[in-house]
């Protein structure tokens, strides 16, 4: 089969892989209908995160069951399914008090590879669900970014606890901060803050529902918000990019008990102790356990009560991967889907 | 009036202070019938917080209303009261939100000096909670307790979401750490796991409700809470201690998606991003709005359902404050209760 390998910085190819199989009798294989470059996946690919050997890319997947193994016996061949970045078997305590994403089996999609014809799906009846039918095409988009980008961004507004009555800060105007937009319009947030300095995001993020764009950033972005709340901050601040800089952001803008939910995967971050003592807040994060709310999320996009896909700006063939990382590395795409 | 001063490192002495007096229309002065020294009051004795000039010392107090000031309207002369070190409307949207320690107009009680005869009170009808008459003598030490560690105590194990079905584990066997046993205890915890290497304390601790006793710290001490919990971390951590060893100890110990309450004043704390991001902990704490729990704590004690003031092994008078800190510094007492 064809697959994305990043082989060194700036340097991602299509190749030729080998075909995967049924290793685990609680595997499945999946032929892929779509799946996407994330913005995690630019870490990487600027050698931020340093790539030795040549990598498998990609952990975001929609498609259709090829292949069961014989343990697998909610998820059957032909079924079209959605999965997480994160495989998990879905039962053990981890799982149960809804943090598949640390499931005590857990196993990352990163290492296989999804941006590729077919992909290997660990414990597969913990791992994917089923939609209901075969989705209609314009629902792809939508489906796939339930994969990960709508799953976490929605994980990072239930952490910073967005709802009614409350005001919600975003930082970070990526897929997933617009995501979080989403999340916390569905949620009833009262307010919605995007801080973003690009105008096709912040027009995204008018149409997820923000009610007021900031596009100060760092100290400034801090005071803004803190105009705009009384001068107390923000009840519900959602982190989604990962450095100091948006961290102490997202903690400096939340008002003394108060919430932040943070997904940007943390790089070079040093969380001064004293600082978040007396700032009193909450703070949840982490690597989003997507499958806790992979039911409700297709449910609400097969209603089409929503429309996460409009993230994707740029649709390209498998085959032109490289240009699909290009274009968000330049920041001239948002989000880049790929049709194996 | 007599009063404790800190001069310089371990010169705690008591001296002539001039007495307080109304300030602000919203202030009281109370007679103090006890107060005590804190854990907190440690730093600046051990100069690990730097003395510059002489510092009046304490912040936890009882006593009997001496005179209000004009605009103060619900505590009155002769009342008996308990306040937090923190003063504080109590109608402030942070404060409605329960977070009084971060009122907007919040004061500390630290720079007042309550180890003392008489400590002016700022924002008396925010601040003080009246108890329902004047208190038997033995209750004094539970109602003292409650103005700061019961009160901190309570709220760790709120942060750290202790209750019902629920594994505890408290780092750090100071008094703070001893109440959130006792917390945890009234809260429903099912097993409460205290960290203490001290005999005098691990007794304590299982009085107030603990079930199991770990002698070990750092990282042996979380592999060690992680053997009494099938691998997987407590559900809630209690942290109350503020160093970079006892926050990571926390922070080991707690399973993912599980809580952190911390109330140990950070000294000298870095928390590494990505490890507490991959962790997928709840994180919260901070100066404990002790205001929030007065009137529910009061009224336990007052019931004598619970004996917080177990907590201090060492009564002396106000005039002997030097010694009640050396015993503490020394760890021959766990808290001192000073007399004026």
């Amino acid at each position: 089969m064809r697959g994305a390998i990043l082989r060194a910085p700036r340097d991602v190819r299509v190749e030729q892989r080998e075909d995967p199989k049924i290793e685990q009798p609680t595997d499945a294989v999946i032929r892929l209908a779509a799946t996407c470059v994330c913005g995690s996946d630019l870490w990487p690919y600027r050698g931020i995160e340093a790539v030795t050997d040549p990598a498998p890319m990609g952990h975001e997947y929609i498609g259709t069951v090829k292949e069961v193994g014989s343990d697998v016996t909610t998820i059957k061949p032909g079924q079209f399914v959605v999965g997480s970045f994160f495989a998990s078997d879905n039962t053990c305590p981890i799982c149960q008090a809804g943090y598949q994403s640390r499931c005590v089996n857990a196993e990352l999609m990163g290492t296989i590879g999804t941006q590729a014809e077919y992909a290997r799906i660990p414990l597969a009846d913990g791992t994917l669900v089923a939609t209901p039918g075969m989705p209609a095409d314009d629902l792809l988009p939508s489906l796939l970014a339930a994969s990960d980008v709508l799953g976490t961004g929605w994980f990072a507004a239930v952490a910073a606890e967005a709802g009614p009555g409350r005001t919600v800060a975003v930082v970070g105007d990526g897929a997933v901060g617009l995501l979080g937009v989403l999340a916390a319009h569905q949620l009833g947030a009262e307010r919605i803050i995007a801080m973003s300095r690009h105008e096709s995001r912040q027009q995204l993020a008018l149409e997820f529902g923000a009610t007021d764009i900031v596009t100060e950033r760092g100290d400034e972005g801090v005071a803004t918000i803190k105009k705009l709340t009384d001068g107390l901050g923000a009840h519900s601040v959602i982190e989604a990019v990962g450095t100091q800089e948006s961290m102490m952001q997202a903690i400096r803008s939340t008002r003394p008990g108060g919430h932040v939910g943070y997904v940007g995967v943390a790089h070079d971050v040093q969380l001064p102790g004293d600082e978040l003592f007396f700032s009193a807040i909450h703070l949840h994060g982490g690597p989003a356990p997507v499958r806790r709310f992979l039911p409700e999320l297709i449910d609400q996009i097969w209603q089409r009560h929503i429309d996460p896909g409009k993230v994707f700006d740029l649709t390209l063939p498998l085959e032109e991967a490289a240009e699909g990382y290009a274009a968000m590395d330049e920041r001239r795409a948002i989000k880049t889907l790929l049709r194996p």
